[in-house]
């Protein structure tokens, strides 16, 4: 059922501000009209696209800096992060992150920007993958944008650390990965037993 | 303690025969002899190199062809494949693979490696990762070559394969893999339920 503009920019800007992360294209689909308009009622409701809405929401707090690697070396773009607590990053899949014949994410691009991730959010200069459980749970083609959330959910030794990773397309959870990484902890003296 | 040259001769073909993937740095340390000595052992012995050893091997009951992915998006050189039984590729690590500051290879191209023979060695036109259980047991350094061998262990349902990974360097294990995938068994009706 159509609604009128009213209604329809009213249940928007609710929609938006419940998930930020949704794109334009999940929106339209939503409210049954072409993107243009949903960027015209962004334009005129004053919402920020979504990559504007997912930076303007993570930099307030976002005053780190990886310390496991270079940022270069984070597949992704980081947008958040609090080392030893919690990251996101994103990751738009084009061309050369598909399979060729099916235009589908090929599993070792989800892989590397969740783990890359989890080891950007390490609160070291040292940190390395020990082991992961993972789960690709829907399908990712062309053209979406991956959001992947890290989070430190237990140290569960001196120099081992757990994270939980989700990645996300339009809030939908399209991977999920335990990680157990392996850090130097140099610098967690005080925590050593 | 060093052994003459005859010794070491009658040695390293047997190490070999057993070892067939051991590479001639792991054998220079093990007879603890120069790797331009390893050379010249195998040269006089008639034993090809390391990649050659393998091709030849493997080759021999290599008449398949990869079906789920174009074979060059294999990441890797397939050197063996049985279509829903086994495969074997090989990996250089070299600098695009490693970490900058420590030159430890970055845990995705592993998984990829990985990952990708997974895909590889089904009998079927699309084949896609549903879950992965993974272990890295060993860094692996630049100038490493990444030996991963692939054996499907169990078809779990009609559309689902497990797919046993482990993955070599000089015969230590750096890393094994447990992938389930799921395929379409377009091709086979007849054992669908």
């Amino acid at each position: 059922m159509k609604r009128n503009k009213k209604e329809r920019q009213l249940l928007l800007k609710d929609t938006i501000e419940e998930k930020p992360f949704i794109t334009d294209e999940a929106l339209a689909k939503m409210f049954e009209v072409s993107i243009q308009t949903i960027r015209l009622d962004r334009m005129e409701l004053n919402i920020p696209e979504l990559r504007e809405r997912i930076k303007s929401v993570a930099t307030n707090n976002w005053n780190e800096t990886v310390k496991a690697l270079p940022i270069d070396e984070v597949i992704g773009e980081i947008i958040d992060l609090e080392l030893d607590n919690r990251a996101i990053s994103i990751l738009d899949i084009t061309a050369e992150h598909v399979f060729s014949r099916n235009k589908i994410a090929r599993g070792h691009h989800l892989f590397a920007q969740a783990n890359s991730l989890a080891v950007a959010v390490i609160n070291d200069e040292l940190a390395l993958t020990a082991n992961a459980d993972i789960k690709f749970t829907r399908q990712v083609v062309q053209g979406e944008r991956v959001i992947a959330k890290a989070r430190v959910i237990e140290v569960t030794s001196s120099n081992r650390t757990a994270v939980e990773i989700q990645s996300y397309v339009d809030n939908e959870t399209v991977f999920t990965g335990l990680f157990e990484m392996f850090r130097s902890n140099d610098n967690k003296e005080g925590e050593q037993s």
